[in-house]
């Protein structure tokens, strides 16, 4: 059955989803399921070899939606810029060699010590003024992902849709959008808003999806839910994202432990499954 | 030395920070750290008696700045809400009965398998309409605390004060306002735009300090952190909540299991040493 005809067209599986996959699995396994797109990370690229993880998807009919994660971005020493400046440069270079348009950044954190959110959003971009044209040269887009505010000292000073699209509006569509993940803004009455924002000026540049489930673990991270067994209202962030007129890929990104204990098979199954049962 | 000369008048020590307490420890502990005034919270108080918990905070000339809690009022089922509406005016009249004219309300998160944020927050505002008057009578006015949207499922379905305002201002403002704590707002750019909303119209009816730190325990309720240990900029929200002429209690609101496992004593010099150093 074509991915046309099972309805899964635009389903992408995020290779943290099955992180107990290697890249060789990750692309027999989604093809197997009748899946067309995958989304990669860094450092299982990385060891793999870039290259040769873009040949692989690419021999095996798969389109990379896009690559996690740039960014972390705030650090206010030059020492620490330069390095962060450095690191992205390189993860656009491996988007290009796993052939994705979508390099998703998650901007960073506070400095040790620093209380100054707006002072750390404004250094992110301004290493965007240097890393947008880098990546647009490139074929590349930048896609600020806004974490939830649970990450907003640690990992992402960014934590709302408005607050990325502060920063991306400084800079043309085509370089710099958003990432929409219902896990980071299912909360946010402000979200259906800012969806339309994001997407009246072609900014929406990845759309994820994951439940959102309690209790949270400690450290909160991979604390996500297969879709449906949470609190997230797919259908109706979809509705908000396509009334924009988006319809690129739907990426599920789900860090979760039981998943990754499981047979990744029978997770890709069942996302697919979930996937046209909660968001279609 | 009197709380005045030492800087310490405004400053409420809200029980949970010392839960290791009994009632009988806080008023003693308390007045001996030279503070005038303590939060409470309802089950220690029934514990002990609450006619008689009263007598001794007034005994020991210590002002209850609030009760924590009422609240979980998004039951979408006719039983559901009679039995938390008859807890609300139960603990409407512990309020009265502990002698403190604020009663804090945790709204609620979603009823099983519910999805709707919206409509469950009309159902709080439902719900208000019965209470309001009821506390209103007896001179205890409702405080809605937005808590930060990771509790948004499972605890509290008002996330932000924006939210927070949008229910109170349903009703007078000397019935029903909110609270600022610093641990739910601080990552939010707009709580400054939104606290002089609630500071213009006199709905400013608690404000509360607790520092984020990470990493978050399981379960996220347990990992406030002591004034001073994370990204909290004390003095910036201060500012902008004085800055609307709110002059009443500053109440220190910290669950910690690191704090409950020290002696009460030291914590309650510590809290009044943070205080000073880092919200003065």
């Amino acid at each position: 059955m074509s991915t046309e005809a099972s309805g899964l067209s635009r389903l992408s599986v995020n290779q943290e989803t099955v992180r107990q996959w290697s890249l060789p699995q990750l692309a027999e396994g989604c093809a197997k399921a009748g899946l067309s797109q995958v989304g990669l990370w860094r450092a299982p690229v990385q060891e793999y070899g870039v290259e040769r993880a873009g040949q692989l998807m690419k021999d095996t009919g798969l389109t990379v939606t896009s690559l996690c994660r740039g960014g972390f971005l705030t650090a206010s020493d030059p020492a620490g810029r330069a390095r962060a400046l450095d690191d992205n440069r390189a993860a656009v270079d491996e988007a290009v060699g796993v052939n994705t348009d979508t390099l998703v950044l998650v901007s960073g954190g506070l400095p040790e010590g620093d209380k100054d959110l707006y002072g750390a959003r404004e250094r992110i971009a301004d290493a965007l003024a240097e890393l947008a044209p880098y990546a647009a040269e490139r074929g590349v887009r930048l896609a600020i992902e806004p974490l939830h505010p649970m990450f907003a000292s640690d990992r992402c000073v960014v934590s709302t849709l408005s607050q990325a699209l502060d920063i991306a509006e400084r800079f043309p569509a085509e370089q710099v959008g958003v990432v929409v993940d219902t896990y980071h803004v299912w909360w946010d009455d402000r979200a259906p808003e800012q969806i339309a924002r994001a997407g009246a000026a072609g900014r929406i540049h990845s759309f994820q999806l994951a439940d959102w489930i309690t209790p949270l673990p400690a450290g909160v991270l991979v604390g996500r839910g297969q879709l449906g067994d949470g609190s997230v209202d797919f259908r109706a962030i979809r509705r908000h994202v396509e009334a924009t007129g988006f319809d690129g890929p739907i990426e599920v990104e789900i860090f979760n432990e039981g998943l990754w204990a499981r047979d990744g098979g029978d997770v890709v199954a069942e996302v697919a499954a979930r996937y046209l049962e909660h968001a279609c």
